[in-house]
């Protein structure tokens, strides 16, 4: 364990979410929270002041030493350093007072998760609220990805650095070299980004509401400046933006990079994709029919409703256009599955991701091939190509370890007194990262409630969820601490 | 596909059924009740005409001709015809006028699954009340691995029979001879019933109550003459004993035939009995400690609810001595997570079964080792020897056809309107062949409120989980029905 190394790159990583922190400064200006800008200056100062100490103490050491297990113990003490970091800001300014909760806000916001403690958002200083979503902007393509696409000479290495924050199992490279890969995925978010901010602008909103929502659609994360979400605006035009962005973020996106580089036979030919877009689809049309047939809403209407909501879920965003806890059991019941999907591999969205699915139902069908044939040779193919048994493997792993670590954190939730049907969407939205569940965590309700050691669990399930729960629980494993 | 055989077997099955169903005539006699004599010889005659009319109809087939596809063809109509043909009784009698109900609670018989449709359990007649619990004695060790055991004839092809109708990982067989096996199995069943039974009776019940309840118990099947259950008895000698034996019923078989020869090192190193006991003896004193700790029970009251609700859940019996669904929410989700476990490979218990359980958790910390050591070699070990990979591929696979089966269940059941919960563990209570659930399906509940088309849904579930999803499945796979 090379821990001076760790430490160095955790203290740069601080500094690059604090020159992102930093743009909340002239948001207090132009809003007039001048005697807010210490709330962003304090954490900011400290992180100069730690890196700085870092540096002094630390010879420094070569990247080469950088071992495997040095890149999961940075990923998730990056990520936890962060979080303790950004929520200082939300304590200095005293928008949300205790610690802890500052903390779950601020992992809800890197982890994209959307979680919130807070019951009246709107009452916040608008430049708290813009850190708060630029939490989400941040972690969505992965402060660790950003860190790499940045200092070059962070480069060897990363290919691990990115496999542990994000190690969907298909994660193609792009460019032979991992800044390359690393600067193109986050260009391409950037220029998402300015179009979604840009659509929305257009539609009458004000460029403060525009960048906020778009950071939560973009990231898939989900929090939003108003009380009532999205439903706040009322708008066909709104909602019709932002469920477009919401489902562009849960796509992969090397596949924007193929498109740009006119490889579009590749993208359409994508398994994961189509995959993706029939679930949607499929998702859409049952609960539209659900909404239609049982809860009186006009096809229009039922339409636009189970789109965003379908869209939010899938993608892991946890936007709310409606009271979808009102709504009918079967529809319930679908978003209740799509939580368990998420996105694609390489998208912003959580959840155990499309590709796993796919490849674990393709996987399941040759098994029962296998049992009418016992002496046939079935591969599972994938995107025309087939896939190594040990990938599966792998992800069948991931899977199980993921609703283990499910019910282990639902147990936990429960053990505050909550009930099965709380405890156990509560958990699977924080560690999906999606944000809302069903019960006492339903679309008009929010995380306040939790005693604290729940909402320090969850934080951590947040977190696990999003840097995919290996290089997590690979720090709960004791031979990751011997020599 | 040998149809003509198929039949031929499915008639010799019923007729098997039949000769068990008799017992319920002298039951009719000792109580008064000969006006329901006919009840039972009504179905017994369709039986014996059926098998009459397929013999000469067909010509005897070749044993040899037995193919995978008839095995499994075999045994999900053998389990439905046995249904259908013993859901006659019910019918007849007008103790459950309506068919459908009286298939499902036939169904729910003969998969040891439990869940009732009656409302009033006391108010049936002892001798229709006696073949309700008969239906779990049979299923308990399979019908089909009995007509296996009576017919020596039937040897040939018998090993795909048994696999499919419990194709658990760890079917080993005893004796060379599969006939030989079946009947081993059926002798420990019978042995260890009587002796139930006999404990019972020196406790004080009646002769009714204690076979009724035995065959409830050795089938891990739930059904229970008593509208209460097993707390009407409120008997902590009861309480124990039947605990003891839902526990015993809930071990592989083939440890009681080692046992018996002597090879007791065996059975002391047996991995999936070790976890099993751990499992159990967790939840117990998880539920205990809660139980003390939050409901205010006394230590002794709290470890005898807590020790019979949690094997009644891990071995899907399905008895209840409380209502747990009062008791507080950790205990309840310790509660909900045994319904995914279940009982051993080879016991009569359901749901997916300790040993896959051990094994996926073996291989989800290897695949950890992999990815610390990416060139290391880590065989997933089971009582001493290696696994093999395509094992556990298939076992994998079942998992994931089992979540996948239990959430299309749950969409069938909310598209009645149910809420998630009561959708949810109604699914997963029938699919995992345990009986109650949680919400409308709960303890004090059942599942007479259901409307029909649910009510068959749940009963097929019921079959596909007893049959472990495999064999059901593949006649909806469109190759199976390809020559």
């Amino acid at each position: 364990m090379n821990l001076a190394f760790v430490l160095r790159v955790t203290s740069i990583l601080l500094i690059i979410v604090c020159i992102f922190m930093g743009l909340s400064i002239p948001v207090a200006l132009a809003y007039g929270e001048v005697g807010l800008i210490p709330a962003f200056l304090v954490p900011m100062g400290a992180s100069l002041l730690f890196f700085f100490v870092i540096a002094s103490a630390t010879r420094r050491s070569s990247w080469r030493a950088l071992s495997i297990r040095d890149s999961y113990l940075f990923v998730t003490l990056g990520w936890l350093a962060a979080s303790a970091m950004g929520a200082l800001p939300f304590v200095v300014s005293g928008s949300i007072p205790n610690y802890v909760d500052a903390f779950f806000e601020t992992m809800s916001g890197f982890s994209t998760t959307g979680a919130s403690i807070l019951t009246d958002i709107e009452a916040l200083p608008r430049s708290i609220l813009f850190w708060r979503s630029m939490t989400h902007w941040l972690g969505g393509m992965g402060i660790v990805v950003l860190t790499v696409a940045i200092f070059p000479l962070l480069g060897i290495g990363g290919v691990r650095l990115m496999d542990a924050e994000a190690p969907g199992p298909s994660v193609d490279r792009i460019t032979p070299r991992l800044t390359g890969t690393a600067k193109i995925l986050w260009s391409i978010y950037v220029l998402l980004t300015v179009l979604e901010i840009a659509l929305l602008l257009a539609g009458g909103m004000s460029l403060f509401d525009a960048a906020t929502h778009t950071f939560g659609t973009m990231a898939t994360g989900g929090f939003s400046p108003r009380n009532a979400s999205v439903g706040y605006y009322r708008s066909v035009y709104v909602d019709t933006v932002i469920t477009m962005f919401m489902v562009l973020a849960g796509i992969n996106f090397t596949l924007y990079f193929r498109l740009a580089v006119l490889r579009w036979r590749e993208v359409l030919h994508d398994g994961e994709l189509r995959a993706y877009l029939t679930i949607l689809a499929g998702a859409i049309l049952l609960i539209t029919v659900n909404l239609v047939g049982t809860a009186g809403y006009s096809v229009g209407k039922g339409l636009r409703y189970a789109s965003f909501q379908a869209a939010s879920f899938l993608t892991t965003t946890g936007f709310a256009t409606a009271d979808f806890a009102a709504w009918p059991a079967f529809a319930q019941i679908v978003m209740f599955v799509l939580m368990f999907i998420g996105g694609c591999a390489g998208s912003t969205g959580g959840g155990i991701k499309v590709v796993r699915i796919v490849m674990l139902l393709k996987q399941a069908i040759t098994e029962m091939r296998y049992q009418l044939f016992p002496r046939g040779v079935f591969p599972v193919h994938l995107g025309g190509r087939a896939v190594r048994k040990n990938v599966i493997y792998s992800v069948y792993a991931f899977v199980f370890l993921y609703l283990l670590s499910l019910f282990a954190v639902t147990a936990v939730v429960a053990s505050g007194g909550y009930d099965i049907l709380s405890s156990l969407t509560a958990s699977l939205a924080c560690l999906g990262n999606i944000g809302p569940g069903f019960g006492l965590v339903g679309p008009t309700a929010n995380y306040a409630h939790f005693p604290q050691y729940i909402k320090v669990v969850l934080s951590l399930a947040m977190m696990t969820g999003r840097l995919e729960v290996y290089t997590v629980l690979l720090l709960l494993y004791p031979s990751f601490w011997k020599r």
